[in-house]
């Protein structure tokens, strides 16, 4: 199997499966419980948490939530917002973020979505102009989870606190951990998104960064877990075997992305005439969005199974829905439109993968043109 | 080890360690994919779902959640409710409901609380009398968390439906699932909370049951996973080990019942001078609450630390604050009313746990006793 589609999800490492079934096993203790062994598990929850945050450069708090969907649900509608004020959010974002800021503007919020570029990266300029003194929170992705561009963050929220120096500014910034370099300190972001499942950690994981400083309403009422902000038990395999894969990914970010942008490069170089790739300037490594000519992207996805190949249409929480933003983004005419594939890597795709995968889509490529020209 | 805090949480069973491990190995996939391996697990998912509603049945949707908190939250948050109305809970209702309705209170919502008897069962009377046809939502658990009391929710939520038909009733079911009968049909109530962990399932999994034709607002938004009600990825080793738990829960329920009763019966009548008993009519057998004269619950849960048995002092989700509620509701007087333990079983819980326990209690708590009268 070659697995191309890591922005979708990825394997687990085989020491997260380990660290799950010891919390299954020898650690199955609820957190909350007064007893010795589960405070020893209160205590490794503690640490990961810790962890996460200096592995990322946090300075604050970390929530734990079951998936990277649920801290951006909770980061746009937990902060304070007055009334009828202005959010902005890119017009690419996650579908998590999209639809939050729909719900949120039916309840009367002045919701406007930022342009971006034929990479899909947020125009500095169309940003600056749609942020006013009366914007309450700004949502903002680091990396692109159809295109792979990365977002300059750091600016744009230095040009938003310029503004209002009260707003709030989220990213999501499940892409970018572990595959870019993310600090959060240096990004001052208040409000960050990071999720378990796209760096090999198991799916049901995630976390919300909280700067210090900023407070959020609870997203889940209960038991006061989380310091109360988001009640429940703790899943506490998913905590501790998240918190190794940020350290893991983290600790190799720097030379696997190098690696890896070199397969990536190569799979451009080698592109044969009708497919375009987008490459920005400011690109992750780790995704490469491909459109085609005259062929549907579904159909290559299928058509690569048969080689073991499996690649993603775009984000895959959109899978089954048609694209209606990326090709307009992406300026696609009319004949590319539909041909939209994401290839997608993690640290362990070798180059081998690579050459496999070029073979298959050119040959496959070739024979599905001949139909499509009939 | 002797684990009797099983209100708390339970030991994972093995086959559901090998299902979460399956899980994270060969079927990684995400299931919003389009590929034959995702789809596959998307099918395991629709069958896991159809497994627990066939085990309950129910006859409607069963949604996929993080925790039993996080769908009491849907269920209160997330039904339709005019501004105003009358929302009734009961008194000793699970934090996660109680602190909702509390919220719900302060959104303007009319919340009242129904009162129980001395064993924390809601009184029929009293639901009846605060029952009027302004009321949008009730919200009254199966078995309570505390003291194992058993409502008969089958005959409030008729009531409830002759003064308003249109009313919405949920139940928080986590810790009736698995330990008595639960025919969700039979009880025809709304909406139902299942959770996995207190059924050897691991933690971060659980259900909420939604009766054909109740329809309710999505509490996370984003890829539309969950029929658009609980966007994001499915945590796959987390449902399917879940839907295992839930079969086995329910195939072994009758006759586990009958035996962890007995075990229970005899821990009552072999207590000796100083301890009170919550033993209502209707009573889960896998919760058993006590109270000891003089003897505060926590010493006496670190004092049986050191035989290796593990108890709680009530809900693991308020262990660490103090019992406001409880000693009113069971109407202890000062000498008793630090003194509350909550012992709790699972369907594996032996004989001999139960004779050690027995033991151990009685030791201590005459050589606690001679501490306190010095």
């Amino acid at each position: 199997m070659i697995f191309l589609d890591n922005a979708g999800t990825t394997p687990v490492l085989e020491e997260c499966k380990k660290i799950v079934d010891r919390c299954l096993t020898e650690d199955f203790f609820n957190p909350s419980a007064l007893y010795a062994p589960s405070i020893e598990v209160s205590r490794k929850i503690k640490e990961a948490r810790e962890s996460v945050l200096s592995d990322l450069r946090g300075a604050g708090n970390l929530l734990f939530t079951a998936s990277g969907s649920e801290s951006d649900n909770t980061a746009l509608f937990c902060t304070k917002k007055a009334n009828g004020s202005r959010i902005i959010v890119s017009k690419n974002e996650h579908p998590a973020v999209l639809n939050c800021a729909q719900e949120l503007k039916q309840r009367g919020f002045d919701v406007v979505f930022c342009e971006v570029d034929g990479c899909g990266r947020v125009l500095e300029d169309s940003f600056r102009n749609l942020m006013t003194e009366n914007t309450s929170l700004v949502s903002i992705m680091h990396v692109n989870n159809e295109t792979g561009a990365i977002n300059d963050v750091k600016n744009l929220c230095r040009i938003a606190k310029e503004i209002n120096p009260s707003v709030i500014f989220h990213s999501d910034g499940v892409q970018a951990v572990g595959k870019i370099k993310v600090n959060l300190t240096d990004l001052n972001v208040d409000l960050y998104s990071i999720g378990g499942h796209k760096i090999h950690a198991p799916k049901g994981i995630a976390g919300l960064y909280i700067k210090k400083g900023v407070t959020i309403r609870p997203y889940i009422f209960g038991g006061g877990q989380e310091g109360g902000l988001r009640s429940s038990t703790e899943n506490v395999g998913g905590i501790l075997s998240f918190a190794y894969a940020v350290r893991e990914a983290v600790r190799c970010q720097k030379e696997s992305a190098e690696r890896i942008g070199l397969l990536r490069k190569s799979i451009i170089d080698e592109l044969g005439e009708g497919f375009l790739a987008v490459d920005g300037e400011k690109q992750s490594p780790y995704i490469l969005c491909l459109a085609m000519k005259f062929v549907r992207g579904e159909v290559m996805l299928h058509s690569l199974e048969k080689y073991g190949i499996y690649i993603g249409t775009g984000s895959a929480c959109s899978s089954k829905k048609s694209h209606k933003n990326l090709p307009t983004i992406l300026g696609l005419t009319p004949e590319y439109e539909n041909g939209i594939i994401r290839v997608s890597f993690n640290r362990f795709t070798s180059e081998n993968d690579i050459e496999c995968f070029k073979k298959a889509l050119k040959s496959e490529y070739n024979t599905l043109l001949k139909y499509v020209r009939g």
